[in-house]
């Protein structure tokens, strides 16, 4: 009976199908399921629960850390069984499915879930559906490559559900800190005060009696999908590398540089492993996702620490990380993501925190979320939670999109996740754009400058010039502010007909 | 020589004119300057340094905690002596010439200004020119009615120019609680665990070799110009009470509430009076500024205790309470503006934060800056700080201006400073809504339902029935999203013209 992964005898009675385990759950319920970043998350009652819901009424609440691997999301979707979800996804089918009104987005700061949880303000949780790689003798649950929200999805939910699963190695014991902030109005500090802090418990801690079910499973993680380094983005990480240079020289960083984040996606990637080849040593990450290239930079030697709340990586990497995580385990951390974004850390710690925008505009605010304004991707993630917080926000993106048929710098950003008070710095492969201590009317002016596409930098600069004339301390003409959203979604392109050809 | 105000007697030969001291300032340099919501301003100084500005060149960066009274901003902009102003301003003069490009102002989060300073991303600080009340033994500094940035402004300075303002009483001591956070990466969690907490010292520890002058004054601060409360005042204030205890009826407050911030202004100055009328009880604020409403809670029995970075009263409270703050002074304490708006301590009190919006659109997202986009009001003060960290983070508005042309509830906001993920709450007189946990289709059927104006309703609907045809979790139609600040502009109403006459 899995004697080492169930370490608690009077729970091997528990032991069940997922079909059966997926019973449990009834129509209207809210279920709090763990993964992050495609990492940790449930692996068989998600189907189980899509297969009922195709069947019978089941329409369910569902929260996550962050977004799920395995179609979980699209299988739900396709079944119907999910009426709200929160706080990310990245999934097609279910992003239609929010695009369209048919289920209910809530969009939220990662550090934010569980801190309105704890206070009533969401939930009550019926059921926490949490992926482990054990349970321990005193019934505390181990998680696999994610902590996510788990560990207050269990302590807070009436009932848990656990998943043993037996392709996550044991050796990830120990690899987790499980830290709670305590109750207001008594909150104490949060006692992480460098990237290596240990301020919990290698396990979440529940009362064994709320486990109402264990499910074995033995499959993998899903494989991260990022695109490989590509010469924009490797222009992208030069130019960061090259910021960080020229802010040693001036004194305001060290040659270690300060605790790094980095967003998912290709091109947050892309500059960390631009890092390999830098003259900085020593580095420290305080992160929510480690991704392929934060092992690349250990065995490379420039990084000598790693703070996260998933660990995601596409399969190569996968395959050499994972059944070797001892190997790596005395260099990193795994933490819910109230701790890994929480704004008092990220802030004490000083991050730089490097995330990719969907669009910059002239002034320096950032869209994260909404194509043309309306449509959802993902979600904000964590990307607020460090940008607001960090010693250095960071965007990153291409110029362009679509065959520089989209400029990804526009007049005014479509919807705004990120205003000009949380942006200090903007690269595209053309530049980077220092926005610290600039008027919105500078910020525009060094946008345009090194960051805008050529191809569209006269369309900027000329709307800049017509709107100053009106003055503002952030000078725009309204009614043409959105004139190339408009101008591309009834032509295909954001360039003037003239200029297409 | 004033002993009791300067008791450092090696200090007293530093005594000088303001026009002595002004001639110091040299032009090009930066200039750290206290004053906090119109409280503990520099009063002399300002004033020689604009005579001297109107008689030959003269341009300075001036930094301050925020606003500042005795017409400070408006004579140093009339003689042309600003070329930079952060992180904050009130004052119409500055502000027309911020609008014309004539100055370039920096707005930022009160929390954040001194972090960059210490860090080096602005700076360096060429005098600080501090009100004290007065210069201890050790050449401390003895702030007078507000913190603000003074302690960092003269910590990090090259040299110091003391006003020692006779006008502000010898009381005053004892009342701050200078806590500096320590430096980065060994930065210690900031002690501050209840509004009462006292972490650092009562004076700004400085090295008085730094002291470079010190002028003498004797002028009160600028009184605080707060319309009364009116009807629709009241009505917000109600809703908030009514809102209040359904929190307590649910379990997630108790009668004590949180710790309370009110942002500066009639609206959020009329909600706090309301609450001596409540049945909550023990109330404490950890806020930014302390305005009559704070005295009022105090004088009938319902706070007992309040944080803030400054006080600043009407001209009737004013002479009542400044003279006597001996007798208030167990039960306030003034902090540094980083501590008393830092996100890491109002995450951890789990404050109530209630802020004045300049507009908001249907989907809960805020302007609180820029009219019609494009020209600066005052500033985001410390608005983003508290409703970014807060357990409910608020905004408060009449739901129409300028005798109803205006509504303040628009399809899109023309300036996002505060957007969804930060709104929990919007409240105008006409009624409250709710958006914890709501998709934005559902925020924006609340919020149309409970808070905009009977006369822009059937507006606001039509365009989220046509704007939500065409999908997206977000629904807008961007050719029209403005169309009401565009038809205010041209017509002078946001109303269709039939509907005006």
């Amino acid at each position: 009976m899995y004697r080492d992964r169930i370490r608690l005898n009077t729970l091997w009675g528990m032991v069940m199908s997922p079909e059966e385990a997926a019973m449990l759950i009834k129509d209207g319920m809210t279920v709090g399921m763990s993964g992050f970043t495609r990492a940790g998350d449930a692996k068989a009652i998600p189907l189980a629960l899509a297969e009922r819901a195709a069947a019978e009424p089941l329409r369910i609440t569902l929260m996550t850390g962050a977004s799920l691997g395995n179609d979980n999301d699209k299988l739900l979707t396709q079944a119907g069984a999910l009426a709200r979800r929160l706080p990310f996804q990245a999934d097609p089918t279910l992003r239609a499915a929010i695009n369209n009104g048919g289920v209910m987005f809530i969009d939220q700061h990662l550090s934010e879930t569980v801190e309105m949880l704890r206070s009533r303000q969401l939930g009550p949780i019926d059921y926490a559906i949490v992926e482990a790689s054990a349970i321990t003798e005193d019934g505390g649950l181990i998680p696999t490559t994610s902590v996510g929200n788990s560990a207050t999805f269990a302590i807070l939910a009436e009932k848990v559900i656990v998943e043993i699963n037996l392709a996550q190695p044991l050796e990830l014991e120990g690899l987790h800190d499980i830290y709670i902030p305590t109750r207001r109005p008594f909150r104490e500090p949060i006692p992480v005060v460098a990237p290596e802090s240990r301020a919990g418990l290698p396990f979440i801690p529940i009362d064994p009696g709320k486990i109402a079910a264990i499910v074995i499973t033995q499959k993998s993680d899903s494989a991260a999908t990022i695109d490989p380094p590509d010469a924009d983005t490797a222009a992208i990480a030069g130019h960061l590398i090259e910021f960080f240079q020229s802010e040693v020289r001036k004194g305001r960083l060290g040659t270690t540089l300060s605790p790094l984040q980095a967003g998912i996606g290709s091109i947050a990637n892309a500059v960390l492993h631009g890092l390999i080849d830098s003259p900085f040593h020593d580095l420290k990450m305080y992160s929510e996702v480690l991704q392929d290239s934060t092992f690349e930079l250990f065995d490379s030697g420039k990084l000598v620490f790693a703070s996260g709340s998933s660990i995601t990586l596409g399969p190569e990497a996968h395959d050499r990380v994972i059944p070797n995580i001892g190997h790596y385990k005395n260099k990193i951390v795994l933490r819910p993501q109230e701790i890994s974004n929480h704004p008092e850390v990220i802030r004490r710690l000083g991050v730089i925190g490097i995330n990719t925008a969907l669009e910059c505009d002239i002034y320096g605010n950032v869209n994260s979320t909404h194509v043309n304004g309306t449509h959802m991707m993902n979600g904000i993630g964590g990307s607020g939670d460090f940008a607001r917080n960090a010693h250095l926000g960071i965007f990153v993106t291409k110029s362009r999109a679509k065959n520089g048929t989209l400029s990804r710098i526009v007049p005014m950003v479509s919807h705004v996740d990120h205003n000009e008070h949380d942006v200090d710095v903007i690269a595209t492969e053309i530049g980077l754009a220092d926005l610290r201590g600039l008027a919105p009317r500078e910020r525009a002016q060094t946008i345009i400058r090194n960051c805008i596409h050529s191809s569209y930098r006269e369309l900027a600069t000329d709307y800049l010039k017509r709107a100053s004339q009106r003055g503002g301390q952030t000078p725009h003409l309204l009614e043409e502010a959105f004139s190339w959203h408009i101008r591309a979604r009834q032509t295909g392109s954001m360039l003037p007909e003239h200029r297409a050809g």
